[in-house]
């Protein structure tokens, strides 16, 4: 009995032929998507940070929110430094697909001034003044030096 | 006995004097500020859109939420059609200014694909495709036309 492989045609089965699920999103005229950061558990928006494809990928393989920076034209692991890591617990987009809202689980502090969330400056309800919500839970500077 | 008024100088006491809280913002090289907007009663996130200072202003002084559309290069009213308006609870800035968290009472769905959240689809845990959370709450043909 003769036995012909047709080694050219596409295995149906393939995984590396499947297409990447994070090629539907969109990402902006600087090659950038917008990053909304939730904390997991009691669902407080911790930060807000751009990704480029190469930190979304990190991001997925690794588990750990990694993003683009602008100003310093680099890739950097959240907590590199800090320890303060963002362990993701889930990735969302939206109906546009060209925004983020990734769900983690914190180390530590979100924001670089010492802050559980970035966000934490509320327009006061006569809308005169910013008031500050929280107090800071670390010493940035013997964090961040 | 004769009284002079010196009209051209400034009341001390003068309201419109006063420093503009929004004026610590930073708008983007488009002269655009990203805004968050998060159900105030259940902390979902409902969107995320662009605000100039206009319709931040317009934002401020009606308590609804007014974008700018990138687009259609106008001011728009969110709910304005649909009635599906966003009522503002509270303000919020992050460390850097550059970015809004707006808390709000949303009356209908926040997503014009009927959803009550834009961000509707999660990456499913093996990373392989795009998986849809919710139902449409309502049929977007009927309310948008």
């Amino acid at each position: 009995m003769q036995v012909t492989l047709n080694i050219t045609r596409p295995c149906l089965y393939d995984a590396t032929a499947m297409p990447d699920p994070l090629s539907i999103l969109k990402f902006d005229d600087k090659a950038l998507i917008p990053a909304i950061i939730q904390d997991a558990d009691n669902k407080q928006i911790l930060m807000f940070a751009f990704m480029n494809k190469l930190s979304l990928d990190k991001t997925v393989e690794t588990g750990l929110c990694h993003y683009w920076s602008r100003s310093r034209g680099k890739l950097w692991l959240k907590g590199e430094s800090s320890g303060h890591l963002q362990k993701v617990r889930s990735i969302k987009t939206d109906c546009d697909q060209d925004v983020l809202l990734i769900e983690v689980e914190q180390a530590g502090v979100a924001c670089h001034d010492g802050y559980r969330s970035c966000f934490y400056r509320e327009l006061s309800p006569d809308k005169s003044q910013w008031t500050t919500l929280d107090l800071p839970r670390i010493d940035p500077a013997k964090v961040y030096g």
